[in-house]
């Protein structure tokens, strides 16, 4: 193992796929072998991977073959198809999609949270949603300094949840706009451009979305706190990159802001922009292209004594996909786990 | 009276009197005279209302000598600067600004919610802010059912709470992003273009920013709730008109969702649009230049037991501001307040 790891990257031309090879030059985990797959039909697209050019691959039964470690950014059809061949082969996989998340019997990570349910994993590692990987990094030390009781969350979030085709419908529906003619939605419900869509995923039948549901039930096994109350409503604005999240917290303990300020800059994976008489605080656009998770508006809530409010900005395609995948592969790869 | 209220509109071009003067036009409200009044800089300029055409004066002491009532569309230092000329003129004020809303000698008046404190008024009557009138027509009717203890709300604030120059500037910024370049802000703190502000006016000594601040203390007046316990985080987003807000309520007693959209459904000035499973609930694209406050995503909030959580949108520049003004004004001249 010492030359490095055999990597694959199924879903290798996507949005989020393409992120972890962009992430995969930037840090430190040895490669030996990087394999790229995806759908049969792009079979031979070629990619760049610190100045070489790699050539796409149909994902098949004989793809794992030569694999150790496999980083999953594909639906989670496709996982569900994908994931045995892997197992077969004896490549470790780690899923982005939802397919497997609430599994028992895998592993639900955010290294700055549980790296320890890493170790024990059987083949699969599920990498959370996007939205539940920022809010978990942002209130998980909270919840060690002062434990949480209840949380309530508004979300921002940004088109390129949807992928590139939700990128791009943003470009369509503002150059609709400037040229009036009608916006026309096809990845998302209605317009998006100049406005809001209070609906991301299929709604449940208690009246929250998937999405909202994912950041309840996702985070609780992440933080392993079955019984911690969470309210979430996630919203479509008309923003390309990085989710915002307005975090309202009731802890156990009282924490003074002063306290929670210096938890939070202790914190691993998180950078305090706090200092909003001087307009320092996070937003979207200056969060893009980074892994960290953003968190400022930091005060004390005056409306329960034992509670705090915040904003969360972070790139969810890194922190909130990708950066988190990778991560996850660095402990694996480090701990021998494969 | 029988042949009408000599009405004047202070601020006649700005974005709110604009607004005031289409609502006088599609209302019933009977009006002698119109007085178009605005800075003496922009005297001579002309209006249309119903077919005339009206010449806006500089706003003097002269100006309220013929006027009964008027609406004051201008900042507090302007407010503070006209309303003690309108009072020797015993002309009765209806100020949109934040100059008097919260002296114990003004009621602060949204007409669904408090219309009886519009008869103590001591020739002022204060409209409240944008974001509070939104929210104090959605919670006031579960409080009178279910008796509010808590309210957590996120907002999501369209840039023309910014006046015309906030619309200008997304305007460039769009322009700007297109152009590849750079989005210079006058207006904002940060570019508008695909990014969120969560800033809006100057922030205070808790850290919260006075927009929360106001949506804290107006609506603690306007419900006649001192003690109500209130937490806001106000967010400026990419949409031109139609503020969104996030509300988060815990009851005394404990409501239905079935409840909650039949009292809701049955208040004056809302409008229920919610069946999420078939795509309905509000989005500021379609809110627009309509003068209800639209409620949707009703749902029990699973984190309380006595929770409810809903989406909330509404013309922050109509109902928000000069409906509700026009609205105050039709009680003054219906009841013979003035």
């Amino acid at each position: 193992m010492a030359d490095g790891v055999r990597l694959a990257v199924v879903g290798s031309t996507g949005a989020v796929g393409q992120e972890m090879l962009q992430i995969l030059e930037e840090r430190n985990i040895k490669i030996k072998d990087l394999i790229c797959l995806a759908d049969p039909r792009e079979e031979g697209t070629k990619l760049k991977f610190k100045g070489e050019t790699l050539t796409v691959k149909g994902a098949s039964a004989d793809s794992f073959k030569n694999a150790d470690v496999a980083l999953f950014a594909v639906d989670s059809n496709i996982t569900k198809h994908l994931e045995p061949l892997a197992k077969q082969n004896n490549c470790v996989v780690i899923d982005n999609s939802s397919a497997y998340r609430l599994d028992d019997n895998v592993p639900l990570v955010v290294p700055e949270v549980n790296p320890h349910d890493i170790e024990w994993h059987k083949g699969i590692i599920a990498n959370p949603n996007c939205s539940t990987i920022i809010m978990a990094v942002a209130i998980n030390p909270i919840h060690k300094a002062a434990g949480l009781k209840r949380v309530v969350v508004s979300t921002y979030q940004a088109v390129s949840g949807a992928g590139v085709a939700g990128i791009n419908e943003l470009d369509e529906h503002v150059n609709s706009h400037l040229n009036k003619s009608e916006m026309i939605p096809q990845t998302f419900q209605y317009p998006i451009a100049f406005n809001l869509i209070p609906h991301i995923d299929v709604f449940t039948d208690n009246g929250y979305s998937k999405e909202e549901m994912k950041m309840v039930n996702e985070t609780r096994k992440i933080m392993n706190t079955p019984e911690l109350k969470i309210s979430a409503t996630a919203v479509r604005v008309p923003v390309y990159r990085s989710h915002s999240e307005a975090i309202n917290l009731e802890t156990e303990k009282i924490l003074s802001v002063e306290e929670t300020r210096r938890i939070l800059s202790d914190s691993s994976g998180i950078i305090v922009q706090d200092d909003p008489t001087n307009n320092i605080y996070p937003m979207p656009l200056y969060t893009s292209y980074k892994d960290e998770v953003f968190i400022g508006r930091i005060r004390k809530d005056i409306s329960s004594d034992n509670g705090l409010s915040f904003w969360v900005v972070a790139d969810q395609i890194r922190k909130g996909a990708a950066t988190n995948a990778v991560q996850i592969a660095e402990i694996v790869v480090d701990k021998n786990l494969y």
